[in-house]
């Protein structure tokens, strides 16, 4: 039997690092981007002129696509690393089934509109099974893959030799991978931590400091295995890298787009005026009001989400709401 | 009754930090410094002019003193916070005895020579009783207190009330205290931070990125979890702030003197050339040594630890060891 066939979907900076890791093991590789001008540019100048464009590719590695059922067709086992806003548009002109694919999520967002994470909208719109569905987690910044300094990846899929398969295709020199069986988990912790890092940048924009951010995301840390224990009742240690390791690379980081606009909210900007600002919209923004929808079915005891909750979507104060969490908080 | 008389024993940031906490809920309080010089800056220009200068006292709030039995003779309850390298030479002259005080360390560090923590030497050498030492633990930068930054302690004793009594000694509008009855957890999780704050420096040295970071403070998070509980196996939640707070407050600071000296080991300095540039002894030194020792005799599972003392004691290189203790991480 020959090698199951890998896609990517994606052209943005996780997917031209995700590209770079695939290279490493694939003669080749097929790979879905939005538009001509990207495909044309990555075959003439072997490299992603928008994204970490000092990585290099080799031409002949890459069976370019814009067309999402190529992709599709042509593919065993297909990574999607489009930001989760773009999700549906990207899947939106595929025919091509989805059934017997293995279809690993590298999004870390909740779709909008469905305000679903992506293992249940791929379920539930592209009759995705669970089975055949994985997701990749960090901690890892893109920008340090494309440096080549050491990372560690999470796959998690509840079949391990599917997860082991996405494991070594990314495995290289400075990837290191684990697996585990916990799709769900990893997957709202990875929604989580983009909510968390909005707290963080709110605190940060207020003028808290360091000792209350280690308040703060020790508190997460807790909230965290509150959630996810709650949505999937497993054995699971949140102090894991998958889970604790993602929300610090994220909730320390300065180049955190979530923290950034958390920490206009707390500069005094609007929801609206810091949208227009950063021209775009932080995946928090919509992973904020998913998961307290849930919170209030599951009565799960979340104050962090509450409070970022009532700053984006209540228009509340954020040095009235943060004072009255920080009160909250141990 | 009259209200237990507070003594402070200690003149730098943190002493000087905890009395700016202490003269909120106290109209007067005992201060040991090591001399008249201090003694007197504080007493003409109402604050300490080697460290946080910008916290103003009431001298009439001080009853300041560099004869540490007066001090002791004259309190009830005594917080200690010199480093805990001076601690021995603090008390050498004490008379007094300590039995019949509440005793609180503030230090964050294994005294050396006898590589005891603060709670043991003071048991052995003082007969301190378990049930008169109480602990404070951040994470709390004194800087951000100076400031008046909200921060967070946490008081630990085994007796709940003495804890309270250290407690509202201490809390005011920008400090938040818990208590906690885990005098030893409490204790080596503050001692071990600074082992990991030296590996994160270490790590940053030799040019190991955020990802990486991220990964060796969760992989920390778990390996204190495990020594803690072989040391003093009681219910304990590490992602406490007491504990895992302390931890992220230390190993993401670049003013931690801890992670500074890791850098510098790192950067290919030796021990004795950092010991020099940096003109001290990082707390975290002697701990890597005292708390080796420990996990010989308890066998318990800790790569960081053992890589740590490999560069400091072993004189191995820090490069290799950093590679094979990466291959251990996940």
């Amino acid at each position: 039997m020959s090698r199951p066939k890998v896609g990517l979907v994606g052209g943005g900076s996780w997917a031209t690092a995700i590209a770079k890791m695939l290279c490493k093991n694939h003669e080749q590789i097929n790979w879905w981007v939005r538009d001509e001008n990207l495909k044309g540019a990555l075959l003439k100048n072997r490299h992603n002129p928008n994204y970490l464009s000092a990585v290099e590719f080799n031409p002949q590695q890459l069976n370019l696509t814009t067309d999402i059922n190529d992709l599709v067709a042509n593919s065993d086992w297909i990574i999607v690393a489009v930001p989760s806003i773009h999700l549906e548009s990207c899947l939106k002109d595929l025919t091509v089934s989805l059934e017997n694919k293995f279809v690993v999520s590298a999004i870390k967002g909740i779709v909008p509109v469905h305000f679903k994470i992506v293992g249940n909208y791929l379920n539930d719109e592209f009759n995705v099974d669970f089975e055949n569905f994985g997701v990749i987690s960090g901690p890892c910044h893109a920008e340090e893959v494309a440096l080549e300094r050491l990372s560690y990846l999470t796959i998690a899929a509840q079949n391990p030799e599917k997860a082991k398969m996405v494991a070594d295709g990314l495995a290289c020199s400075f990837i290191k991978t684990n697996i585990s069986e916990d799709i769900f988990g990893t997957e709202y912790a990875a929604v989580l931590k983009n909510i968390y890092a909005i707290a963080a940048g709110i605190a940060h924009g207020l003028g808290y400091g360091d000792n209350f951010q280690a308040v703060l995301m020790s508190n997460a840390t807790r909230e965290m295995n509150r959630i996810t224990q709650h949505i999937s009742p497993i054995e699971r240690d949140v102090k894991e890298s998958a889970y604790l390791g993602d929300l610090l690379v994220t909730g320390y980081s300065n180049f955190s787009r979530n923290r950034m606009f958390g920490n206009m909210m707390g500069k005094g900007y609007t929801v609206k005026a810091a949208i227009l600002e950063m021209n775009m919209v932080a995946e928090g923004y919509y992973a904020t009001k998913s998961v307290y929808q849930l919170k209030k079915v599951l009565e799960v005891k979340a104050p962090i989400l509450s409070a970022v909750y009532k700053i984006l979507y209540d228009n509340k104060p954020p040095h009235k709401v943060m004072k009255r969490l920080a009160n909250k908080l141990d």
